[in-house]
């Protein structure tokens, strides 16, 4: 222990938010709060005061903001952030001879034991102050100081020694030379809105060509934006779009052999006339993609590239840069495998290779181009096969020069693996949402994701479906199915997204039984359908993006509460903001085949709602509006009809609360 | 991050136990194990190891043991802990191709695709294995390549290939070059076994004469060792035996103005007959001490001192070292005060004084010059009024010269700092237990203490009366309640003590009504008492601390389980030792006034007792013997007779479990 160190009183500890003591950035969007909570005491009986700081990468000083005693040593502060980038923020805390005395002063005085020796001690305090203090507030201190010393009557001296503006400006230039500083200086992550609160949708331009048999395009795929846009969607998020190897091409239903006239996988990066940087040219070219991304900007629509870094064995580094890549002894180049699968028309890269400095750097560049090209939003295939350090340097690489940048992690695997990737700076992660079906499984995954520290790091996407996921629930329940998943996903989740129009056409059918893959899948040919038939959920879609849109509740995680419902079939859940000037609650039934009714129990305090006064509740999912009163409340949802609520509550009167844990 | 840093592909993250980000050591004593858990994971699908490090802080190089998986990414090993003083631990994780490449050839093998490359890849890895070995395994190593690479038929390739003992021996000599270690190197104090289990008795030996008004000494305290010895005690706790000063001496029950006659109190210490390192004349020598000391060892028993970091106004440093002391204006030195009260006879030396290095240094050397005279074991005084700092700082130079000193502090104060005073090295804390009375109270407390990582560096001591505190029910429940709170606090608490003869003699008047103070407190006059008095509980203590010393499972707490009781004036739980070949089951009855009944539902697995199998539970307070049966079992217990159980259970069968995680 450093010799200063030991004359430090105030200790402070257990620091929230902190994740993993400190080793990671907490992360916010653009408008949030963070507010920090610690415990902070001295020995003895004096009194202490502390300060959370504050500052922004681009600064140089701290910002510092009193901290509020909350009782039993825990104090808390907090401080907006409204610029992109990385704050750091870290707490002061020291004791304060001056407020002690203030403090004992007043014992004294209620029990009429003064002595002149006592409010001498305070002229000596206040003078110290006074030497701290600039000019004109030091004027003030010593003329206070005077008096306190010089006035011949004793009680009119107790007086002043009270006087609050006075002693205001003594505590606030209290000597700090011996306080703490907390050991660390924390870090938040800022990221734009879209890292916390969107509606996405995936879409293969290829499938989008209206003439049958014709490969789509990207002029193709803006041509359907006005669709995307009508269903309000935020992201159009575009499987990889670059050329496609040939070499071991599979075709249809993944099958070994492809033909001729197989279009192969998107995923199986490069060609002769390509790789990461490159438009697949039945796809059309740079300006194509330029274009669209400016024609979906102008419909307040964001364009999500893929970032999937692997090699077909016709990528252009292949040949260029053998040495990125991992060889057999027989000089082959290793293909990826999950033995005994082997997936021999993509080669991993050797992210351990010797060159591997070179390696990430051209993968940063390659990031680099796309932002150059308009492009801010990636969804990132398979990051768990890649090193984490990998990921952290080149997310805090980008962030460093595009801040707006944002990161989701298209990572299914093992949950430690997944908050790991979060913690290390992905924006976004995908969930495990796909799986869970049953008012248990929802009710503690997201109680684990938005109740507890997780949400510091990890900010959830829910996916009913993918690419690569036809849940077994929506291969089951059809229709209503669909619409239980979607008003969950969009409600559950301040960020989610579809695989369209597979879903909102309801394409249900698998490979083969057992299998999550879609029969027919897009990953593996052009899919052309038919977007106007009945059964289409297009207007669902609509309603349930313009609820979220239209209320705030709904644009972030951390307010989402469970509430009691006496059927285990109906989940019931609200989402509010911190003033409770807008509160959404959800009822869902998660039974596709049977009506189900039962009474919900809610929380009326958490949903600022009056115990004595009815309140109406407007259902902008069914359009319904209902009458209730009290926290007992009856629901039934018919499946076949509409099987979720989403009601906006409209209470008569409003209750409030100054400060909250969120937005 | 370091550029090499970058490489590192295994994350090692929730290392458990971990004090505060590691800012604190954990405490075991000597024959613990400490089982460390962690998360350890690695990108993509290559087998991955890892390996618990440790080492005492004499030993220059590093043990290493294997940590195993259990699911979820999860890791465990443990080492025990075999000598006094700090030992260090953290983790290495390595990526091992060798086992990566069996692991999945085995997969291969069973789904009839193993290629000739693949066998290479695998000559290739041993080849490097045997070029980290030494001589013996390397030739084992190369002759087993050699086979590998040559063998003509494929089939006995492949045998060879898994062969056990050779892939053992290649998985041992990994390449760790590029492995993670664990960021921190965490610490673990070990201490002697006093420091987690021990009965404490507090006596003040100017009470321990037996003629009518004579002025006690440590030699009538030494006459008294057979009685202390008979009650089972380990520790016996003398208050400060220095010196009383004179001036502002308090008198009989606390007042202001003591008469010459009154023997002050024992806390203000320091008189012109010395200070912190004299022993008080009236009491005897140093050498009365030093023998008390040893007839006391001949017992078993360890003397403990009181540290007392004050000094009265006659103090011989008030006078040699004026600058250790906070002054006042008019130039006198600042007496105790906790305003508006005033503690005239004490005044608290200035930590932070100018002259702090001397002023600490000085206290680690009347720590010292104790040591030197055979005390181990000391109770601190206050400590939450002197600085975090000092105690760390002080603690920490003791024990590296004598690793076997017990700090027990006496903190009554706010949670945090009692366990902040706990983090830095005190090896015992006084609890709340002197104020938890009910069974939710007490069920609440306990598990916060035991079963929560408190426990790591909080070990609680449990005291039902101290000389401050004669607690409420103490003071309402008359003979009963002392019985009451004898039971709990020797079977709650693995360290627990009393103040005695006080407490067997079930000393119950207030100086007030309101106060917790003791009618004529020992802590300013001397006390005479008759030991032999029929209601004395001698023989219940007697009889409890045998039942301690018996029963390992009472020598530790993190073992504590409450069971359920359909009363709430009844209170269950059970202590075990980790293989449940001792259990103990204590029944209280929290009512001193009724006797109360009730159904006890009882974790069978929890005690190892087999569901279908009649067990004996074996009263070793009361002395009944009664034959259970399954979980729900009738207990009564009457106050007026004995208001507990403390059973010794012997089902017929034992189930035994390999690792746990306590002793």
């Amino acid at each position: 222990m450093a010799l200063e160190a030991r004359r430090q009183r105030v200790m402070i500890r257990q620091v929230h938010p902190e994740v993993a003591g400190g080793r990671f950035a907490i992360k916010r969007v653009i408008g949030e709060r963070v507010i920090v909570e610690a415990d902070v005491f001295a020995d003895g009986h004096d009194a202490i005061a502390c300060a959370l700081l504050h500052r922004h990468g681009h600064e140089s000083t701290w910002h510092q903001i009193p901290m509020e005693p909350l009782g039993n040593d825990r104090w808390r502060a907090s401080f907006g952030v409204t610029a992109l980038g990385c704050y750091r923020y870290t707490i002061d805390g020291w004791v304060d001879p001056f407020a002690t005395w203030r403090r004992d002063l007043l014992r004294r005085i209620e029990a009429d034991r003064v002595s002149l020796g006592d409010l001498l001690i305070g002229v000596d305090l206040i003078e110290r102050a006074a030497a701290r203090a600039p000019e004109d507030a030091a004027v003030r201190l010593r003329a206070w100081a005077a008096t306190l010393r010089e006035e011949a009557d004793l009680s009119r001296r107790q007086t002043v020694a009270l006087d609050r503006e006075l002693g205001a400006l003594a505590v606030h230039y209290a000597d700090r030379t011996r306080g703490s500083r907390y050991v660390r200086e924390l870090v938040v992550t800022v990221e734009p809105v879209l890292a916390r609160f969107g509606s996405w949708y995936e879409m293969f331009p290829r499938s989008c060509a209206p003439e049958p048999g014709r490969h789509g395009t990207l002029q193709d795929a803006q041509n359907r934006l006005p669709y995307v846009a009508a269903m309000g969607f935020d992201v159009l998020y575009l499987p990889p779009i670059h050329p496609i190897g040939q070499t071991f091409r599979k075709g249809k239903n993944n099958s070994m052999q492809g033909g001729p006239d197989d279009v192969g996988s998107p995923w199986a990066i490069g060609s002769a006339a390509g790789g990461h940087r490159a438009v697949h040219a039945d796809l059309g070219t740079l300006n194509d993609l330029e274009r669209l991304v400016e024609a979906a900007a102008s419909r307040g629509i964001t364009v999500a590239l893929d970032l999937a870094f692997q090699c077909s064995p016709d990528h252009p580094d292949v040949q260029a840069r053998p040495e990125w890549f991992r060889h057999r002894p027989d000089g082959t180049i290793q293909y990826a495998e999950n033995p005994p699968k082997k997936y021999q028309d993509i080669y991993p890269l050797d992210f351990d290779c010797d060159d591997w400095e070179g390696l990430w750097t051209e993968l940063k560049d390659v990031v680099t181009f796309w932002i150059q090209r308009g492009i801010r939003v990636f969804r990132v295939d398979n990051p768990h096969t890649k090193p984490f350090r990998f990921w952290e340097w080149l997310i805090a690489e980008v962030k460093r020069d595009h801040a707006d940048v944002v990161f989701l992690s298209e990572a299914f695997t093992r949950p430690k693996v997944m908050y790991e990737l979060a913690q290390l700076g992905f924006s976004q992660s995908y969930t495990y949402f796909t799986w869970r079906n049953t008012k248990a499984e929802l009710t503690e995954y997201f109680t684990e994701l938005m109740q507890t520290d997780v949400r510091e790091y990890f900010r959830p996407a829910l996916w009913p479906n993918t690419p690569d996921i036809l849940s077994e629930y929506l291969q089951l329940g059809g229709r209503p199915a669909f619409i239980v998943r979607l008003a969950l996903a969009g409600t559950l989740g301040a960020s989610y997204g579809v695989y369209g129009p597979a879903f909102e056409l309801c394409e249900d059918t698998p490979r083969e039984p057992g299998s999550e893959e879609y029969l027919n899948s897009e990953k593996y040919e052009v899919r052309q359908r038919d977007l106007d038939v009945p059964l289409s959920l297009r207007e669902l879609v609509s309603r349930l993006n313009r609820a979220r849109r239209a209320n705030p509740a709904l644009h972030s995680d951390w307010s989402l509460r469970f509430h009691h419902v006496d059927n285990d079939r109906l989940i019931c859940y609200s989402k509010r903001t911190a003033d409770r000037r807008n509160v959404v609650l959800v009822v869902v039934n998660l039974d596709y085949t049977y009506t189900q009714s039962g009474w919900v129990t809610l929380d009326l305090e958490e949903l600022g709602v009056p115990v004595d006064e009815p309140y109406q509740v407007h259902d902008l999912f069914g359009e319904g509006r209902y009458l209730w009163h009290g926290p007992r409340n009856y629901v039934e949802l018919n499946p076949h009809e509409l099987p979720a609520h989403v009601f906006e509550l409209r209470p008569r009167v409003r209750t409030e609360r100054d400060f909250d844990y969120y937005q």
